[in-house]
């Protein structure tokens, strides 16, 4: 073990995109687990396009990350020294303690990890927060009907991907939408959606219509911008727009306009947002659901794994321009379970 | 009985504002019902906000009333002739048969009302369409719990009266905003709600924020324009839209821009539109609801009568521009009920 503790700190409020010098990488002392806390290693550490809200100074749902503190994000790690008695040392635990090697944090928040289950990764993404994500929203919002249409932005992404592949298992008819024919090849050769746009490539309206030829009846919203103008005109009567992110308008500094709500009049549309830190009380369920499709293989997911600490924040901004390709994911030391 | 039977004619599909000129004043032959229909006499016609998008070319849920045609809108009036068999001469019945004096219509299509249960022209608006689109939008979208904060748009209106009246049932607080100093005193006294903001002489948001130190939990939405933009950034976490309609955007000849739909993940808001014609099966349940409580005078609602079928188009476009005062009735003739 070593005796220093790198971090990621924010050094400022970013005003648009955010560059490397909004963050700050620097060594603290190792911390010192306290009584009924666990000291663990990080291996895994999560990078989500909700943290660009927690950096701004827009009033959100959550506390903000203060400027000068550690950026806070999910983490996989090892109990390297336990004063909880519910922990052992080299147990596998995830919790939220941010973008550093170590933390000192009380055991009863953390959960603890079975490797044989699933790769430890995956509690980051298909099986963690962003696939319930996906569960929640097309479960209570979107809502899916056998032989429906549901487009999804942002499809080959940690939520999209398990949007997608949710919705064919009811029946839907599923077009995904992504930046770059590789991931679209992707999201349709491997994910199994039936149809995946290349907003890179192809005029959206258009595209949309080819490959949505009974309109839409289900949006997730994944992205905004050019991609929502371009979907919602196009929703169906009764259509559902599942309001889960908008990552292409994060780093704008004014919000853009919408589109004028009368056509939720006359197509009896529903918008709905909601954000998934309200339903953890279905994690369980999820987990029961999606874990034996994970192992059998029937649930597919892909990692963008970038390593090292240090590389974080420029991985964080690429995420925010739809660089990553699958749950982006810094590894942060040595995984035991994949040597 | 008169041997003709004058109409109101679409001459033109108006762009922005419609113009009496939009209109053509006509007497046709008095029509003969056939065999199984009644020949009606008009002694009330409604005029209502969702008129104006029959008359645009724009495509909505309902299809548009033909250039040259009779003015579509219900009316309550007495049978004067009847092939039909359920019918008798001197039955008031409500049906759906436009800006004229006179109608030949199937028996089956007609609604009989019975004059003792409530004046005639309550099946125009409090028992009617409007009241029935307050009932479904409340109950299906709104549902406003004890102590929220419920704002009503066009409060003094036919939907906008019975929406608050219904919602103070539920134990909410509810603040109306309507155009001018009279009609906030009466739907504060005489149909209870909390508070009425003055669009015409407030600063809406500042108002809004006094009225509602709460926030907003349910929004019902009539009118769109600056009442919904001064709304939107005070609904609450988890608040309600129900989107009824916008009749300050329905003379606008290019659609204006929306909120950014950002705030609806942030806030969990959702916004949700309805028609009321899709819910027709819940109109006995609410006329069970509502008549007795407009016999009890529990339910308040006020008419604002214009006289004669030749002031119809004049009274439309002064609906449009909020200048009615109350459900907007067309006298046609002789109510006998009323002598």
């Amino acid at each position: 073990m070593e005796n220093r503790n790198r971090q990621v700190l924010l050094k400022r409020r970013p005003t648009g995109a955010p560059t490397p010098a909004d963050f700050e990488i620097t060594d603290a002392p190792l911390p010192d687990p306290g009584e009924g806390e666990v000291l663990v290693r990080g291996i895994y550490l999560s990078l989500d396009p909700y943290m660009r809200g927690r950096i701004s100074g827009v009033r959100s749902y959550a506390k903000p990350v203060e400027v000068g503190a550690v950026m806070e994000g999910r983490v996989v790690g090892e109990v390297a020294r336990s004063r909880d008695p519910g922990f052992r040392e080299g147990d596998y635990v995830l919790g939220g303690y941010g973008w550093q090697l170590y933390s000192a944090v009380p055991g009863q928040g953390l959960v603890k990890l079975d490797p044989r289950e699933a790769p430890l990764a995956a509690a980051l993404g298909v099986l963690g927060m962003p696939g319930l994500t996906a569960y929640v929203g097309l479960s209570e919002i979107g809502q899916p009907q056998r032989g429906e249409t549901v487009v999804v932005s942002a499809a080959s992404g940690a939520v999209g991907a398990v949007v997608g592949q949710l919705a064919k298992r009811e029946g839907a008819r599923v077009v995904g939408i992504a930046g770059g024919a590789d991931k679209c090849r992707y999201v349709e050769t491997e994910l199994g959606f039936d149809a995946c746009i290349d907003h890179h490539a192809h005029e959206l309206g258009t595209a949309i219509d080819l490959a949505c030829p009974k309109g839409i009846d289900v949006y997730w919203e994944n992205v905004g911008g050019a991609v929502q103008q371009a979907v919602f005109p196009r929703l169906n009567d009764f259509g559902r727009m599942v309001m889960c992110g908008m990552v292409a308008e994060y780093n704008d500094v004014e919000p853009r306009p919408g589109p004028n709500l009368m056509s939720a009049v006359r197509r009896r549309l529903k918008i709905q947002g909601f954000i998934v830190s309200d339903r953890w009380q279905r994690f369980a369920e999820y987990r029961a659901m999606a874990a034996p499709l994970l192992k059998s293989g029937e649930l597919k997911y892909r990692e963008d794994i970038v390593d090292g600490l240090e590389r974080a924040p420029e991985a964080f901004i690429g995420l925010l321009q739809g660089r990553n390709f699958g749950k982006l994911v810094v590894k942060l030391g040595d995984d035991p379970t994949r040597r």
